[in-house]
């Protein structure tokens, strides 16, 4: 194989430019802005794909991933995303006893501020945390989960995920199944999937659902097989046992038998549906392990993929915003 | 904002070249060597203001920061230093606990210097260990903190810092206030001060005083108020907890009581006076919050950004002694 | 010293290709393929001896350094060896107490996979898990170490050294001393050397002996003295006492005693002879710390400089397979 030619340029269109300095959520992203960024990030996975992976638009500028939770995941992917765009990249790990005051993380912030990164990409185990940074700092900011509020990449590179698999996301009916209460990647979700048009359901315990959940613009089902019925695509969740104080769950046998995704539940969703996962998959607890392998409905690893290629497209976006600031 | 100009070559002067190869400690640098790498680093404020804050002098060499003890705010710093001079960073965290005895560091030194690097930065829990370790290395060698002995760029810094917003440094009354005892900025600081011709004042209670501290080329005062008499600039340090096997101090509250800095000691030094601190911060123990806030008179960020111009600066310095070795 | 010139072309002969897309083992390599990684690796000790060591030959390229255990040493070398030549370097360091199940390794490795990294270095407490990696990657795997298994670079590394010295490796006589039994080390060294032709012995106290050693095509002793007789290369190896459950040796003491290299045993040898430990060096258990530091017979900080190159050497070998899969 040949030297790989450099993704086309007319990826974005002229006529738009993202409004936004940061990407703290999907709240407030247009249909327009998702489709632009999704679209961007096309170039980005054939890119990907070839023996030479650099395209250094980001040549000179700095990212510095902040993460006050381990993700191992997540960092690797806003690193590799920043290092084939040429940009310097920095990981700062904080453990999370070492933070206890909001003003700790402000004092954290205009430190790494002083040093001029270009982004910061933060991960933090409380909900706005990220919006606290941003108002903080000079560079642009993206959220990379903050408590059970959102993870605005996560929706992108799901909604990535369908988009190239279904050929569209308006119209689809998506599940969104486990434990929703607790799940910022199922908030970022649901606001991503409504402003695309897609229906959009939330299957869980009562222990797991937010409060009011049909205030989330949703379908709410207490019931598997009554809410997978007719689904194009279905996404479970891991549990998010570091936020359960209390017993959410009487015992994960149980909670398989009755909200894990199996064959059985799985055959009363459309006969050509997905299936997503944001990983670490837990095999055996919400998902049946056979099923998680089956490289026909199972979309986990092209998930992967498409995460590396959406914070492409997002680092590039937020670049052209500095540079007309 | 266009593409960034390059910084002005001519900010070292021909006739000058940094006489050592290595930087242990602001002990044997000259007047004259610490105007130069200032003049230097100034290059290097501008140009990471720039979008483009690539300065590739150090393409195909190798930094190695070596730290025994946890400092992400100064690692980050020498990182982003390197990395933005083009040079490949390797990182290297070692617990203080399996490093027991010198042996070991200079078994460690002498793997390092197998790899050909051109930079060791390290940090190191014991006085001394820097120069040990630079005996035994070909490459060059940045101190960055050992012990209570020296931390040579966070004087540099402070002393960017303060030429940049008087104008000089010459001539200014600067009192440094807390655990003198056990901390390298202050020696390094007091060192690097004399040496410009400033007035340097020390201010401790008694038990965080060092031994005949006269001897050091520094008016001592055992009062905040008297010792803050018309000054140019206040440093507040914090204490040095992790060296304190016995109690130093009686509480926090009493320590700001008599030792923190806040608006009422402040008063005494003058109206312009500026404050620094090496950070982090321990708002309400060293330093009053809001004092350390007032961007007027604060310059713990500007202090920030200056620490990774002067990183800039003294590896650009120590790449051409290595050039004409 | 004027600007490095980039290493010669013509190390590697145009008729000959890696014949394999991983380097699991030194088992399957010819004599060919060893002596062509080894003459590749010529070159880089040249480059890197220079102040611009860049070669970057694998730009736009991705290596993960996944490390199951610590090795700050190897990981460094790989890092070390992937930035020089230009290709972007990702280190995942995963604590084994969270990895339990192989079923967890396959799940890793697929999703690194999913990341499009074109080399995987992995170093795991299991023998064999670094073939079961390869098996589900489509990248290029590289054994850092797997288990008691096989660690083909350090007996690379360790060829070169030696051929480097003695201008050959056939026909000489090599004595590994140590913990034969759980040393990758050992196995991977025993299969070189036997593949060019050297005579190999082992020595070892019978409960650190593999079981059938004269399978492994060795000669085996149980005295240092008889073993080391006439002996051109004496090699030490450290305990594994992390892989010991039950107490292999009565006391280090002891041990020292009858089986640590010591100037007397040493006197065995030949004349010339020479000595090399993978590091890291425990002085005073199994070689004494003067004969360590011998800098006309210890190899030990050769060894260290061996490593980057043959290092670079095998990512380039290997991204030669890349391109003509």
């Amino acid at each position: 194989m040949g030297k790989a030619a450099a993704p086309k340029k007319n990826w974005a269109k002229k006529d738009w430019i993202y409004p936004h300095r940061h990407l703290l959520g999907i709240e407030g992203l247009s249909k327009q802005d998702i489709t632009r960024i999704l679209d961007l990030a096309e170039g980005f996975i054939e890119k990907n794909r070839q023996i030479d992976k650099k395209y250094p638009i980001l040549k000179g500028r700095t990212l510095i991933n902040l993460f006050f939770e381990n993700s191992t995941r997540t960092r690797m992917s806003f690193e590799l995303a920043g290092k084939r765009l040429g940009a310097d990249v920095i990981n700062m790990s904080v453990a999370t006893s070492s933070v206890k005051k909001g003003e700790t993380l402000i004092d954290t912030a205009m430190t790494l501020n002083a040093m001029h990164p270009d982004f910061i990409t933060m991960r933090h185990p409380e909900s706005g945390a990220v919006h606290l940074l941003s108002r903080k700092v000079n560079c642009s900011v993206i959220n990379a989960g903050d408590g059970s509020h959102e993870h605005p990449t996560q929706a992108l590179l799901d909604a990535l995920t369908i988009r190239r698999k279904k050929g569209r996301i308006e119209g689809l009916t998506v599940a969104i199944c486990g434990d929703i209460l607790h799940s910022r990647v199922a908030r970022s979700n649901i606001l991503l999937l409504n402003a695309m048009g897609a229906k959009v359901r939330i299957i869980a315990p009562p222990t797991l659902m937010p409060p009011q959940p049909e205030k989330l613009g949703v379908k709410v089902f207490n019931d598997m097989r009554k809410g997978l019925k007719d689904c194009d695509v279905v996404m479970t969740l891991r549990l998010k046992t570091e936020y359960m104080e209390n017993s959410f769950v009487p015992s994960s046998r149980e909670y398989f038998h009755f909200w894990g995704l199996d064959e059985e539940k799985m055959s009363y969703a459309k006969k050509d549906a997905i299936i997503l996962d944001p990983g670490p998959i837990i095999r055996g607890l919400q998902i049946d392990s056979k099923l998680a392998d089956d490289i026909g409905r199972s979309m986990i690893l092209d998930q992967v993929e498409m995460g590396v290629a959406v914070r492409q497209a997002v680092l590039e976006i937020l670049s052209h915003t500095l540079q007309t600031k």
